[in-house]
């Protein structure tokens, strides 16, 4: 095996995690066999399930509504009227185009596209939001964020800067930032399952599955104080996709925020429509586990190995996608139990 | 290697995941070396650095403060005012007792400990609290929340069962329920870092350490609408460990919320006081991942492999306690970069 | 008009706030006029129409679930590991009678029901809860709280009291303790609507507003990352009542949080069922603005002026389930507006 | 008195509420007397008190960030696919230009400033923002937002519009987005109090209460599970302003919003700086309540009555920026008791 020296130090070993694959997954016309690393019993099972008895479903189809990672710092000012001085003066758009141009200049593939943020006092938090290329882009931005607080600070000498992460990021934590602004890509997929095949596979109606999902994915995480948790264990699938194609695992909570609905639909309302919306997942296809073997097979297993020569960033779009499609296959077969019940624990 | 047939199916292999390990680890005045699953570049040497630069500031203390695992399910009456009834019926000491009865009867380790709720129209939502010995439970508590919910059902015959979870557990989502009620282990721990120390090793001081801990854990984290995220990357930690030690890894959601506070103390006020609290760190020494051989390895390397047969359930607070321990260590070092600013990025 | 001095100081005045009626309100078989203080146009016709359009639904049924005022101090100990054991302590039965003598000691009304608390490193927070008559109860609760602290600070010396108010009653600032478990009042209500009535009154459907109630006030408030605002506007009928009948108003913040939900039903599916949920409703029927005495008579108009000598508590019950039921009736008519469309604005 | 109509319906008469004054109010350079309405003793002499204390510490400094009120509404596609594109299509800037030509041509003053929105399955919620000179702005927003979506429906036949709020706003909800990307005017404001005021008129020391700010109003609300109130009940400040100017009183929710942050300052690190920042304030000095004479003489009192007519919309910011002003005096006062002790109870 490869040495791991950049993904890892003091190395006694290798942790074997198991590989599943689930799949036919059928996803915006094509198929994939996705694999998915985990030590929970049931999880690729359940999924593959998922994945084949809904092939005669047509498919899902998934579209990218956002694509950027952001980094947050904090800076520090004497005064408040100083802080918003500068956060007034970086809403120009000359301002703005004046520090793209500092960041842009860091990377190939950085792309400023926006710079919001918000002052508290005498702090100035700042988000700065770029394309990343293929990766997943957390050192990229955070080259581009360097370079753009020392112009910043280059104009107003008085910027103390606190942090290059301020947790307004936000990586890695809880926060509604990320539910309500995105983070990585956002993705959007849906499916309509034919009545036919909900009663023969899933030994269960529409009806059922829209009521269980409205009392569970929309009250239930309601009454539990949820920010972007409103679905049934996204981050199961997230999870074991992510060990399994190197991707950082940590960033599995703000890449598991998902909604998923469901309506009743066709002529008779016996059809299933569902969707499932997730506005951050963080994912890349070069750079960080994606270099070991192992991983870069993976990846190689979903055609998005590496780098995207001819569109920079396709790579980890369709990653991010594959993501949100395995995920949203799981969701139905999950909602029914074996005995055709909707009992279920997950 | 062993038959996974229990942790994954249609097992294609074994992902290797870099393994690192840091310590020594000093905690409630034991030494500990933690093994690390991690292809994040430089967290076990920042973690290994932090844990090895403070051994002289005379360890951590740690505390377990709650012990228990939740199911949340989620159950329908015909109206609102039945919901509530139920609810009522469940706060009187005397049906508790009946609850619990049936509850405890399904295992011999799980102990129903609470069993709170709320209701949202004809809705009522339940959440079962109890130990789980070493393991991390949730298996335990659906069984033994299927029987008690048979048993409510057996003598309110108007229930009707929706799923055994109503997200009101909350498991693999984010949620405030978890980060104010806790779930799994809640631990906190705490050291003190003398003024030397902090000058020779890492270079700075209390002061500068308790000003970013502020603006950034504290300030940042509430501009960004965290709920529970309070911190510097405590996931990275939880998840590192959990891969390693054959956890459920999607639960590093929960188990990463977590509060770090520092302050100034000592006679001149130049020393560093820390603590880190983590309400809800859900782990096992027995099921899931950790059958398999080199999961188990790790636990035994840190002495908490299997069920402690003196008393059920100390290995997995240990675990929790190491959990917690090991991202306290590195809060540190990780403020302060090797050029001595505090700048940082994660 | 009489003297003001309880409940403002430097009076110049009075400011006069409109006030009009809407009913009658059906409630548990009883009939209200309430008393709404806006400058809201609309608002009060908008309420008083849907109270008397539904009067042949049969009105509404409502319960309380909760009753219990909190204050939450915040303690400091020396270390973790000491607020921890005074955390362990008060959990155990026999201490937590202790402190309760204290706290009940204080009133003819107060009784201690729940303490629960967190620690944060070597923070204490503590959640005291108590029922307190008719009174809204912060004063009393308050009284009882320090008392109860300095019976604290008498068995555990390092004790040092930061404030009385640690935040974490949470009285007056969002927060999702309040949603989660409650303060003031806990009210349910629901009430059927017959599709004629929906059809002639409402000139829409069951069908419609369901549809309506789902997007807009489960998945609209989600996508927001609302925690507890899962309704359309309580808080303009908990500020109007709430100025009317001399409450505080500022805690209209709680008091507001709401989940309404719609479902069809009846034996065609085009009845509507309705419920709302209001956990932490913040009422008193004496001390206060009760004692103004227009206030007083707009309580009187209500039935609930003063303290109910037969069962303390009561009349202030009645009014948080008059606050729900209120707000519940608008829901309605609100939703559809008079040209017969579901565009509505609030 | 005069005819209230516009108001309220059935009125039956007025309720008197006690207003007290407040001041002088140090702000800017300038000088107000606060009017403030309310029932709560003790909540205008504490605020007066508060601001003629610190008349001598020079005054406290404001500015305004954001100026935008919103409205959130919610239409659905017949796919996801579809309510994406239409979301793409909206981000560019030729179509932003479009959709703001018929916004702004509903409203002399209505300019929309920004659109945002987010996908959820095959529902698209928008976000239109726009200056509203010196009302509050909700109906202007609305009719510009009504407007706009009949222009998006001209060019996408198949936009069914559900709810011309679709809870996105937020109004009068709890909800993150109002808290992060702000609503109605942004304020933050700042002072320094020097070391001699604070031991002689506060009986405490800048130490102390930096201390209990950390403890109380960042810990504590982060303990709780706040998302915006992380402050000592700006909400009654916001309450008595509103009831007193005729604001819309139920809009104190989201106008609540409120961090305050202390940091010892000076040369000896014994003087006090403060700041207060709310990013959600929502208020108008024309239209609602303030067209009644009493309301009116109030905001008379301080200088921003009706419409300016030489800067449209200074008068609704400059009383944005005295409610952000008034709570901000109140917060050293209100943290130290008559007996000097930390303890206290808001």
């Amino acid at each position: 095996m490869q040495v791991s020296g950049a993904c890892c130090e003091n190395v006694l070993g290798y942790m074997p995690v198991p590989v599943g694959v689930a799949g036919p997954l059928r996803l915006d016309d094509q198929e994939f066999q996705v694999p998915m690393a985990t030590t929970e019993g049931c999880l690729v099972a359940s999924t593959n399930r998922g994945c084949r008895a809904l092939q005669a479903s047509g498919g899902v189809k998934s579209v990218i509504l956002n694509d950027g990672m952001t980094r947050g710092p904090v800076v520090r000012l004497p005064s408040a009227m100083e802080a918003s001085n500068i956060k007034l003066w970086l809403e120009k758009a000359e301002n703005f185009q004046k520090i793209k141009e500092v960041f842009d200049s860091t990377s190939r593939f950085a792309r400023l596209e926006k710079l919001t943020g918000c002052v508290a006092g005498r702090h100035l938090f700042l988000r700065f939001q770029s394309v990343t290329g293929d990766a997943m882009g957390m050192n990229m931005v955070s080259k581009g964020t360097e370079k753009s607080l020392a112009e910043i600070q280059r104009i107003f000498h008085n910027v103390e800067i606190l942090s290059l992460s301020g947790n307004y990021c936000t990586d890695k934590k809880v926060a509604a930032i990320n539910w309500l602004q995105g983070r990585g890509k956002s993705v959007v997929a849906e499916a309509t399952i034919p009545a036919s095949v909900i009663q023969r596979v899933l030994k269960t109606s529409a009806e059922a599955l829209v009521d269980l999902n409205i009392s569970k994915n929309l009250v239930g995480s309601a009454m539990a104080g949820s920010i972007g948790g409103f679905n049934a264990h996204a981050a199961n699938i997230v999870t074991a996709i992510y060990i399994a194609t190197g991707q950082d695992v940590a960033q599995n909570i703000a890449s598991s925020n998902c909604i998923t609905l469901m309506e009743r639909s066709g002529a008779h309302g016996d059809d299933l429509y569902i969707s499932c919306t997730m506005p951050s997942i963080e994912v890349g296809t070069v750079g960080g586990g994606t270099v070991l073997h192992p991983q870069a097979s993976c990846l190689q297993m979903l055609g998005v190995k590496g780098a995207s020569s001819e569109t920079p960033g396709s790579n980890a779009c369709q990653l991010a996608k594959i993501v949100c499609a395995t995920y949203f296959w799981r969701t139905v077969p999950d909602v029914s139990s074996s005995s055709g019940t909707l009992v279920r624990a997950t």
